[in-house]
């Protein structure tokens, strides 16, 4: 059944976060959680929906950035995805841009996503069943092998997935039936004062969470007194992670992380620079054995090569908009199973939740095979704007059953929030 | 003096030079050399210039990134630019489209280096004048050093600037006298054929030039004639670098390189991705003595840290217009003399030329106080568009007496390049 893509729509919408310091960190003290917005419409009546997430301002560049690629979908059947994804990355003139980084590689994310949505809706599958259910080879067809061939070539991806191939069903039956673990991020915001922390650490065992986690940072008094009050309200084997965002150096790091070291910390997330491979290898070392995450700013699947190369992390978080689209993150995951590496992804922002959870669902099915060490980030912000929004029931998410990539947001969220013109933004 | 901007234009400048293949090589076989160019204009008179360097589409992207930092600049009398720098850099919400990567750092570079144009012009000075004549302490405050601590810190930077400051004036002296070597990367563009590679080779020996550079890694075959072409006109001892723009794999790298060992490359450059550290690294390893170089698309302090960390390079080339502007390649000159590395700019393009050379000039009077085993790269293209164009001796660049960052463009050239609406673009 051929159709071809028909238009291709842009929306620039903003959340007005930062008035009530929902995701306040060490780094952004008050984001705008936006969606750099695209809707794919075809000429049999499908539609496939994608977004960049940004915090607020350069949401309109971001937004610019993803109409320069309308050349690549616009009058097409886009069929095989594993070519055109890298036909974008690779239009030789836009890649000056990055190359495969920043603004231009997010509007390859959102493009790529959207047509993931649309392949998926098109199916009938969610996206994470889409996914599970083709041959190892067909998924190895979806990536780009440049650059990684000293740590991943074809051949070891191909190995990979034919070791979970046969037992798939079973993987398939248990997801449906109990879900995926997740992990929230809600009480640790550095906004939120201390009673408030403490009422949102209970109910985030109340609702079975499996671990919780804490921006940290800003000052550390401050954070021996939240980590000490966490720990006294969770109990003393609770996983608790924290999560500096790219605040300190390296030495720094080294010296706050171990002044925690008394709280056990589950993870320290993003220490430094999501740039800095060596530096988060240094890190590692200098507070084993407590382990180093990082992802959610990650540029690519050649940083994350490295981070893995050079033993820098224990726990790789990828996010599911920021690097080049489903593509690029099954490198990601493909990577990470080779080098042994548990995935636990970045959420939260708007939307991320949504997309993410078919990923590790995906992971789980046809390439680690295991949940094992295993958590999705879920804060609880926004969800109400998405036409099939996540299900967490006890602390899991539980597998979507409808058709895409649940990215879909309602139209009258859109029509709300578009920036500066919607009604959220012109009343206030 | 006190004085305030009071108007910030931007303006999408673009050259057809994909027409004639100036500037084609492995990666980008037809690049239309772009400025996302912006005009700073105060209420007494003066005028910055600046851009960010592309090669044509996604040019008005980078036009509007530009557009949004104009808050940053507009109303202010802008005076302590290392504290400017760093607003921009860290403004919370723009940074997540990073962080200082891509769009929108080169979007700071270019607003960073107009308001340093206006800066040495309101000073009447010659940038590479201005920035040599500022005390070691200055300089250091125009530097950002977060993550790089573990490699430089402000009294490590501020060590290496006094060494060099009571014998400044006789290297200012030199330079006035002698001018700073250059290279030509003109004959070596893949998209030429034999007969130019040759006659250009031979220009370019007649012109006095120290180096030259050919573009490699499309077809083996063909590199091992255009190399065994140009070693003949050269004859054996002239330096001939050849450049891969980020073409292979780790393996590949190092097997291709060896395969053109006979003709002794003076540094291999560009040979893989720019992000992956451990990757040239391992080519240095591979390749060895052959020296490894890399720059042009680096993208910030951060990865050049690690470059020079990992042993990773033996010639250091920074752009003018890539990672956040002076303030930033001042970090990036600084970590090259702590490591002992020489700093051989990109430049060509449009514009890149006329900017990096008070890069390079600096460096030589306050930063590495040598020219030794230290060439700046040049392509004689597009010249005629500045208002203060290089000047080429002998092959040398001869030190701009002008005062400002020669980084104007005359305004017909401005005018007629105008995407899409310039005459240029407009006749077809």
């Amino acid at each position: 059944m051929t159709y071809k893509i028909t238009e291709m729509a842009t929306h620039d919408i903003r959340f007005p976060t930062s008035l009530e310091l929902d995701g306040s960190d060490a780094m952004n003290p008050d984001p705008d959680y936006s969606a750099a917005y695209v809707v794919l419409k075809t000429d049999d009546g499908f539609e496939g929906h994608g977004f960049a997430f940004t915090i607020g301002r350069g949401n309109d560049i971001q937004t610019k950035a993803i109409t320069a690629l309308e050349p690549y979908v616009l009058g097409r059947d886009v069929e095989d995805l594993g070519a055109l994804y890298k036909e974008m990355v690779y239009d030789s003139q836009l890649r000056w841009l990055g190359p495969e980084k920043g603004v231009m590689h997010m509007a390859i994310s959102a493009v790529v996503n959207a047509l993931w949505d649309l392949k998926a809706k098109r199916a009938g599958k969610p996206l994470w069943l889409l996914l599970a259910e083709m041959t190892p080879e067909q998924i190895v067809d979806l990536i780009d092998f440049r650059y990684l061939s000293d740590a991943l070539t074809p051949e070891q991806a191909l190995e990979i997935l034919k070791n979970q191939d046969g037992t798939k069903q079973e993987r398939i039956k248990t997801l449906k039936a109990q879900g995926y673990p997740a992990y929230t991020t809600s009480p640790g915001w550095l906004g939120y004062d201390d009673d408030k922390l403490r009422r949102l650490c209970k109910e985030a065992l109340d609702q079975g969470f499996q671990q919780i986690k804490l921006k940290v940072g800003a000052d550390l008094q401050d954070d021996i007194r939240r980590f000490a009050t966490a720990r006294e309200v969770c109990g003393p084997d609770f996983p608790i992670a924290i999560d500096a965002n790219q605040r300190w150096d390296v030495d720094s790091a080294i010296s706050w992380v171990n002044a925690l070291r008394q709280f056990t910390p589950h993870w320290v997330e993003e220490p430094t620079s999501p740039d800095d491979v060596l530096g988060h290898a240094a890190i590692a070392e200098g507070i084993r054995p407590i382990p180093v995450a990082t992802g959610e700013h990650v540029q690519n699947r050649i940083v994350f090569k490295q981070l893995l190369q050079a033993g820098a992390i224990s726990y790789l978080q990828l996010d599911s908009a920021r690097v080049g689209g489903v593509n690029e993150n099954i490198a990601i995951l493909l990577l990470a199973a080779r080098f042994g590496i548990p995935v636990c992804p970045h959420a939260g922002g708007v939307g991320l939740c949504e997309l993410v959870q078919h990923l590790s669902m995906f992971d789980y099915v046809a390439v680690s095979g295991t949940m094992d060490g295993r958590v999705i980030e879920y804060v609880d912000h926004l969800h109400e704007h998405f036409v099939d929004p996540v299900v967490i029931d006890n602390g899991r998410y539980m597998a979507p059953a409808a058709p895409g990539f649940s990215a879909e947001m309602r139209p009258e969220s859109i029509a709300a929030h578009l920036y500066p013109n919607g009604e959220v933004w012109r009343n206030g």
